[in-house]
């Protein structure tokens, strides 16, 4: 009989903010393949015999997407049932999709399991809401590491601009700078409020705040590194003037 | 001593995508003010003894906002430990932040425990990932369902149009016509995939897809009812030639 594989997503690092069936299955799982995302405080629930670290190869340089997809049909062909284990949510920004459909072209059985994703509850763990009534009717959730294979820019920086919404960048504590730009080249306020959390409900959780002018300067002051998010727009000064 | 207030999320409806800490504060809660949002299915798990219907007042209308506030600090203030549930993600549409600056204005102690929202979860019960690399470097959660007090449009539908990222309409059923039109008029192409998803993860699950020019037909064959997600984008039709 073949296995399982579960694409479950881990939540953002606090082991409380697992799903009671991504716990569960953890539990119950043959293996656990994985990579640093999910954090050490989830990893450590899992028993070391049973997890696969597949984030990093003996050199050190990035395990390739093929050789993860290809060591998940081996393993349910073997009849293991297997936790892929993502940070937060396994379908925003984290290769859930492109697992998905690996699995399905080669016949093997798949449930993906949401998480919650770190873009709304990094800024939820400084009481930052990401939609409010009086400050934000849509919210964007988006990259700020753009594929650099992709010959133009992936991302319309003015479009998203241009929404008068929230904006939360991931993997967006490097390019800071340059988005930033591009978002007051668009034209947005540079008042504009923008907060930086950094490990959101993970200790060592850092909160930054200042505004699209700003906030460079303070990303370095306060030492900001990834993994965090960058909240852009009214609903990251709300609690400003309070 | 005054109680806490948890403002926590419920998730999309199937109790196992509960977090864990949900689930315990439920479990321990004395008061859970809720909406029928949650779903039978999660309400069901809750003793009625201290579950506490604030969706509908005895005459059927909906109950003011400023109502459940006080009632939140009336609680809170006699000593319960209250459990303000949410569905999907308190902070997604869901009037979390709003109710969270109510608590922190009256001194009342509160903690936001984020839950799985219905804009990822949805489309991820119909195997849809709402972003991957080779269609959507962002994803953008938009209500279909203005605001009608405001006088001009909230929502910028030709901004999210030229993002070219996925769309994710919450509460998008009843203006389904008038925001489809919005985006064939920015420019999207008739062709562009979408896919409705009605009571996702829960009992009568419902999945109808087809394009920006036929949804309206097809969510009328179908019969697609709230609550249900519209998503927008080259991920609705990922599985369409498969
Ligand atoms: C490859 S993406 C994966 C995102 C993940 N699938 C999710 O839904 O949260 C990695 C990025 O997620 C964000 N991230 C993940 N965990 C975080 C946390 N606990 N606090 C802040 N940001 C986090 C950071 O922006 C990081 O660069
Ligand atoms: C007031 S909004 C609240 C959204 C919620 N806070 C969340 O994060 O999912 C209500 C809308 O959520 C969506 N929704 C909630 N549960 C759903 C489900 N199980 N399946 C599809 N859509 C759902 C529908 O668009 C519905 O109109």
């Amino acid at each position: 009989m073949p296995g399982t594989v579960y694409l479950v997503g881990s939540g953002p690092g606090d082991p409380d903010l697992l799903t009671v069936k991504a716990r569960r299955l953890l539990d119950d799982a043959d293996v656990v393949l994985h990579d640093k995302l999910p954090g050490p405080e989830i990893l450590d629930t899992i028993p070391e015999a049973k997890r696969e670290d597949v984030g990093k190869r003996a050199g050190g340089e990035r395990t390739p997407q093929s050789e993860i997809n290809a060591r998940l049909v081996e393993l349910a062909e073997a009849g293991e049932d297997v936790v892929r284990l993502k940070g937060g949510d396994p379908f925003v920004f984290g290769r859930g999709g492109e697992e998905m459909q690996y699995l399905a072209e080669h016949g093997v059985e798949f449930e993906v399991v949401p998480g919650i994703t770190s873009a709304i509850a990094a800024p939820a763990a400084a009481d930052i809401p990401v939609t409010h009534r009086d400050h934000a009717s849509s919210v964007s959730f988006v990259t700020g590491h753009e594929d650099p294979t992709k010959e133009e820019s992936a991302v319309d920086w003015d479009a998203l601009a241009a929404t008068g919404g929230t904006i939360v960048v991931l993997m967006g504590v490097g390019r800071l700078p340059d988005y930033t730009r591009e978002l007051l080249n668009a034209g947005m306020d540079a008042e504009t409020p923008v907060a930086l959390i950094e490990k959101g409900t993970r200790p060592g959780q850092q909160v930054a705040t200042g505004t699209l002018d700003t906030i460079v300067d303070v990303r370095d002051e306060v030492g900001i590194e990834p993994p965090a998010v960058t909240v852009i727009g009214g609903v990251a000064g709300l609690w400003r003037d309070a």
